[in-house]
């Protein structure tokens, strides 16, 4: 037996300055979970904690800026209207950043979780090099903060998505669609925001847009996976409410399960990758090169060339049944494997959903040992191609509601 | 945006009765830590907890049975030697059960997990009824309850493990290696107990020798998946050092992983399931019947059948060689989907891992995208097949472990 780790994955003991801070976290998530005011009373009685108690909370939270009181609430009929309280619009906010085919966007969310700012940047060179996309990003960043500072809006955070596994929230090790491999985003990104740099990390794309479609959700939806790419094609796991990353935070490589052991060679080195039959390339392949220039305009997403064509080209129909089935089939195991009762199809699959659906549904239907009792819904999801752009800056906001204590800290003049 | 919903998925308020309950579970948790006795004065140290707050908590952890002080440790030099604390060995005690090819198995493991009874009672008819299987574990049940209390252990509940998806820990979904389908075997097992009853539940077999192994490793294993079957395959997921159980508990269902799309019928109603490839029933399929049984005592499990003709059949190595493909292909789906760094290969498997590890290994470095740059180890589990019935009287320690105040309450004169 090892001798004693010190405190490793111990719980922290339940003193007077944890309390102070769990109890903050506990009245920010009491008024967060509603869209109405919600008043110091309403407070004490949902939390059971004592009046003064939640009344010291609430001024702790309104100096940091993180919450506002409204007018007493002139629906109610009798006795006195109590203030409400209610999230702040002018508090801290977080800043996403992602790149796309075409463009590069940037999007602001203040604390409630509203966009607030969604840009978009055409890319002008098609191939550049990682630093100069960097230097571009910063670039949209920097105008995002000072857009966002002009609503009275603080950016607390930068968080980019990327298409491909991060190290350390910082490295990204390989994303082919992009053309990055081993290359250092994050440490690129703080340098070039420079004297602006708020804290910076860099996620997975797929992660992130199902961390929006959770939002959009109220949270309601608690065990899903969201399938998300352009050219690249991932998923993000929802279990129980938490995004699920995996020992090394390289979860949701979906792209890469093996549909067919001796299938086509894929970028990654291994043969039959899902990604040689669903990505959105091996669709557009299906099709010889002049007719996809008939068929769409330069400024088109490749989904939207796909869905375009569709209409009269039977061998992207065809192309679209063999991904559906390719899909059902690497989203079976998935379902096998961690059990999960929602897939979302995101990214550019939300356009193309009318001709997956039914061949996934039916590939999971057969594949699922446990389907026939618990049936799994596939459906496009509500957010889109803009999910993991807006799921990025979701997640500076929620560092922040996670650990106001901090925050408030931090910001005290 | 919907109305407030009840506190649903709320953090509790910290008061002073949680604050208690709290502490408690911290104090028993360092004292589970060591192997060794740990002092009053080293728990104060280690918590941030005050000495009296310590002396209190530890007083009540003493009344409920769950730990005992031991004689001053003469090793140290210097001071008046304190008292040492450590789990106890005749408090509360776990009852897991398992059935197998050729017996049923009980287990019971005192309050520290070290496993104080084993046995196997050989199944007399092949194949019985359901009923008359959970009749025959309730009666070793009762035997082994009764043999743990001549040592002064109180059995707290019983956990039985059962080769397939179980629902609300007691209804067991589809489990065709030993015949159920949707049968409450929790209910009948609770029935045959009667006035032994206990807190009963039913578990999947997989998860449950993977909290074994976890247990085994003394923890430092926080991310691995445990393969186990005997003639079912499944895989336990233990992610951050918890068990990963899906939406709805039915994880791991690893046997149905498609391999082949257009493989080989399963049980299930698919096709090219994983079982069918690297199930022990497909690989002893190899060699005819008459030559199993010239290779075999019949008193032997499917696994030493396996080993012992692989040592002279050309046609079980192949077989063994096309499980390994299989297994390995599987496994790398699992990887690329929730990021795993360790696989054991468990029950069954540990016996046979010789003729599995190196095909496994080099599927899995071909498929998995981010195996380049952090290799995933494979290799026999420590335990192998007791790791099941091992785990289910570990959970039942586990839940008196996480919250010891309940068990505090209840055995309080």
């Amino acid at each position: 037996m090892p001798a004693r780790r010190a405190g490793a994955g111990f719980m922290a003991p339940a003193r007077q300055e944890n309390v102070r801070a769990h109890n903050l976290g506990l009245i920010l998530q009491h008024i967060a979970a509603d869209a109405a005011p919600v008043s110091r009373i309403e407070l004490a009685r949902a939390t059971g904690l004592a009046r003064p108690t939640v009344s010291r909370l609430v001024d702790d939270l309104l100096t940091g800026g993180l919450i506002t009181e409204v007018g007493p609430d002139r629906t109610r009929s009798t006795g006195r209207p109590p203030i409400g309280l209610t999230l702040s619009r002018t508090g801290p906010a977080g800043l996403g950043l992602d790149m796309r085919t075409g463009s590069l966007t940037a999007c602001v969310v203040d604390f409630a979780g509203t966009v607030r700012h969604l840009e978009f940047a055409p890319r002008t060179h098609p191939v550049t090099s990682p630093e100069q996309t960097i230097d571009d990003l910063a670039a949209i960043a920097k105008a995002a903060i000072r857009t966002a500072a002009a609503q009275g809006l603080t950016v607390a955070g930068v968080t980019l998505a990327v298409p491909g596994p991060v190290q350390d929230r910082s490295r990204v090790r390989f994303a082919p669609a992009i053309g990055w491999r081993d290359f250092d985003a994050g440490s690129r990104l703080r340098a070039a925001l420079g004297s602006d740099a708020v804290t910076v990390s860099v996620d997975n794309e797929a992660g992130l847009a199902a961390l929006a479609e959770w939002h959009a959700s109220e949270k309601e939806l608690r065990n899903f996976v969201c399938l998300f790419g352009d050219f690249e094609l991932g998923a993000g796991i929802v279990l129980d409410g938490e995004l699920l990353r995996g020992a090394r935070g390289w979860s949701g490589e979906l792209g890469h399960v093996t549909v067919d052991p001796d299938g086509v060679a894929c970028a990654c080195g291994a043969k039959g990758c899902l990604q040689g039959y669903a990505g959105l390339e091996a669709i557009l392949a299906a099709v010889p090169d002049d007719e996809q220039k008939s068929g769409a305009t330069s400024h088109q997403t490749p989904a939207v060339t796909i869905g375009v064509l569709a209409d009269r080209s039977p061998e992207i129909r065809a192309a679209l049944e063999r991904a559906g089935t390719a899909l059902g089939i690497s989203l079976a195991a998935m379902i096998n494997i961690i059990d999960i009762d929602t897939v979302l199809l995101d990214g550019s699959y939300s356009l193309l959903a009318t001709w997956l659906t039914d061949e996934i549904q039916a590939q999971i239907g057969d594949r699922v040992l446990t389907a026939r009792w618990a049936p799994v819904e596939v459906r496009a999801a509500p957010i889109g191609p803009d999910a993991a752009v807006i799921g990025a800056a979701l997640t500076v906001i929620d560092d922040v509601r996670r650990d106001p204590s901090t925050w408030i800290t931090r910001t005290r003049p």
